[in-house]
């Protein structure tokens, strides 16, 4: 399933939908059409283990396509917001996980050239995090380096304390896109959260594939264009740590939960990375694309 | 108000208290009596706003001592969680904040000798957060080097979003005291959240004392022990970065939140800093208080 949270003009509150075809159906109205029960809000789907998602397959392919008056709208007609507005913790970042991106990150912002022996961990707040179309917000009076990163987004389905590599997968609820904004100058003695953790640098969306439809998630192509102009271009074959290696090592001392996210690590391209370095200013559109996933598509503001 | 979380057998769930004399108060079934309504949640209760705590205050102090049967409970007879159980985001933390500190690292933990200039942030997830008693846990597979920092716990009561320094302290809701345990063994180039953020390793409470109550937070001594031999003390004066800064600071790029907890760093004599270096194990026993607040007990034992 792609599954998203969306808000209709005739529904007030966000609420949790999947997307077929080019409609978002309303899970939760159209279990009710089956004397059924299924939640309005992501986490709270997520929540309920993977057997809501097989069943909840089922029920969407026993409609066959047709729909019910008053469960779906029209793609076009709807506001997709982050498929999970609200993390309930900070989404962990991984730093330093595509080997050319280790490279051009040691030419240019002082971080070691050899490549790390363990996943590099940050974290970014719930209130960095923004859905499809919304604004980046550039403060010129805090940042003049403020930088592109494309990710894959991996959100946890089930509890994973000390979980081995080969079980690791089995955690995953499933996968989405992240922009990994990033205000290089705002770094704080080698601590990245202030330069990624502001709000608005970490976009989302536009909706978590189920990781029934990715069986593997190092296959991937991803992307990214400022204004058009690629930027970023790679696949997710060339991590240095694996997403099942990932879940491993974070849970060995972090207990993974349902609804966590993991943005799992930049390809090189970025503009720290560019000589002459490049940053974003008000006025650009950043664009970021997973394979199988979808796009993102961003203006960055002045505030 | 020392305001706490706790437990009695005759309740199932954890719920929001008061404590007075060497009562708890029951807050939701205290002002049941008088036909009012509180929460039973202390996330619920920040999120009231400033009115609730003066209008708290003044319905405790109306039963002078006396409270009816079912509402309060010995302290000796309850069990006090976290105050704040389950925190809707990582905690933030802050680094090398205390003069002494900066020093000790310097020579230790391959930071920079000079001061910092602006705050040096990080994070530890929810998952970190203990109550009062609870056993830290020592995982000798992944850290033989765990350590101690006593730090002063700011909550914040409204939303703050680039705030003045002169308007900072009116954004909190109160103090409470956190042990910001870290594995030194742990740091990933240089990221500080998986030392820090590995589950147990935020102790919190006993209780929070609402900010009116602690009217300058730059006055109070701070002190731990590890089996009983002192081996930090100092007082909050000697922040470089005083609560109010540390909130403006932040908030002009990071929304900060009702029920946001910032740990304000730790003065020098942590183990890490000492000759020979020290770590805690399995068996040791670590206190730690700050002045007006409380004190917090921890075992540590192996996992």
């Amino acid at each position: 399933m792609r599954l998203v949270t969306y808000r209709a003009d005739i529904l007030a509150a966000a609420r949790l939908g999947a997307i077929v075809d080019h409609q978002v159906v309303d899970l939760a109205l159209l279990a009710a059409q089956r004397g059924q029960s299924l939640p309005a809000d992501m986490l709270d789907f997520i929540d309920l283990g993977p057997q809501a998602v097989r069943s909840t397959t089922e029920l969407l392919a026993s409609f066959e396509g047709r729909f019910p008056d008053g469960t779906s709208w029209p793609l076009a007609n709807v506001k997709l917001l982050a498929p999970i507005p609200r993390p309930r913790k900070n989404l962990f970042g991984i730093g330093l996980n595509y080997v050319e991106h280790v490279a051009e990150s040691a030419r240019t912002l002082d971080t070691s050239k050899e490549l790390p022996k363990q996943p590099v961990i940050f974290s970014k707040p719930p209130t960095t995090v923004i859905g499809p179309g919304d604004a980046i917000e550039h403060n010129a009076k805090i940042t003049q380096q403020l930088d592109w990163e494309i990710e894959l987004g991996v959100v946890i389905g089930t509890r994973a304390k000390r979980v081995a590599v080969e079980q690791a997968l089995h955690h995953v609820f499933g996968y989405t896109v992240i922009i990994d904004m990033s205000a290089r100058d705002c770094r704080r003695a080698g601590q990245w959260i202030y330069s990624k953790g502001q709000d608005t640098y970490a976009p989302m969306g536009p909706c978590i594939v189920t990781a029934d439809e990715i069986p593997d998630p190092q296959v991937l192509d991803l992307s990214l264009t400022v204004n058009g102009i690629t930027k970023q271009s790679s696949n997710t074959r060339h991590m240095l740590f694996k997403v099942d290696e990932l879940i491993a090592d974070l849970s060995a001392g972090i207990t993974l939960e349902p609804g966590d996210i993991i943005a799992t690590g930049t390809p090189d391209g970025v503009g720290a990375g560019r000589s002459p370095q490049e940053w974003v200013w008000p006025g650009d559109v950043i664009e970021g694309q997973v394979q199988g996933i979808g796009r993102l598509r961003h203006p960055v503001v002045a505030v």
